[in-house]
């Protein structure tokens, strides 16, 4: 058993690792909120991720999403004492709403749905996973992101 | 009929709409290399847009792929002395290789396939564009894009 700070000690690494190897990351201003309970919530703010519309660019809501799935999933490699490659090898997204506000995005991790994977993962060194998140603007689902992921350890 | 030179004006224009409206094109580093005969042909170093395997950030293949779909359908807009709102509604991409060199995105427009929704923006205002782009390393397919845009006029 994990206790949530040594969880949210681990988000603040994930951020630095986002820091050093991806300058768009950066450019975007994405920051860790949260990891607890298998929850990761990731924020960036509008200004750096607007549009001529005055709403979040949809490239700008992808790449939080994206991010977020990448993330949970170092997470759960790093909590099982794990370190390998995250590769995401194809996504969809549907844009339900603008978000005119700060870009929040959750992803939560069922270990029970991925105990294949999982299993497989620690047998081969191989896994696929699929992983949902979401952003939501004014209470309501604005965006839907689903992403395939292969990881290798 | 539009000769090659007012297309090349046009994309210069759009290059200067992503600049003025989106910030993070800017920090991608986009720009519009050529728009003739109905292709256009978009790109983006690989420096602001790596990952930490050295390679193009899915995310940034994702901005790129969806800003030449974007960019096409104004560009189409344009050609018709049409203005109006351009929206993604939804998109699937699928990454086949590494990009690790210039980040160059194709989006073709071919008016016949896309005659009916043309008619019904020209009648109602309203039209959506299913549009494929594509990504190409290393002379081959490395990323597949297919996005859904709303445009309103």
């Amino acid at each position: 058993m994990h206790g949530d700070s040594h969880m949210n000690e681990l988000g603040k690494e994930l951020r630095l690792v986002w820091q050093a190897g991806i300058p768009l990351a950066g450019a975007m201003g994405i920051q860790v909120v949260e990891f607890a309970q298998n929850r990761l919530l990731i924020e960036a703010p509008l200004a750096p991720n607007i549009n001529m519309h005055g709403s979040a660019f949809a490239g700008s809501l992808y790449g939080v999403c994206a991010l977020a799935g990448w993330g949970m999933l170092w997470l759960q490699l790093r909590l099982r004492g794990l370190e390998g490659s995250i590769l995401l090898a194809e996504a969809h997204i549907s844009y339900a709403r603008p978000v005119v506000d700060t870009i929040r995005c959750a992803c939560e991790f069922d270990p029970v749905a991925h105990e294949r994977q999982l299993d497989r993962l620690a047998d081969s060194g191989k896994g696929v996973f699929v992983l949902q998140t979401q952003v939501r603007a004014a209470d309501q689902a604005a965006v839907h992101f689903e992403g395939r992921y292969a990881v290798r350890v």
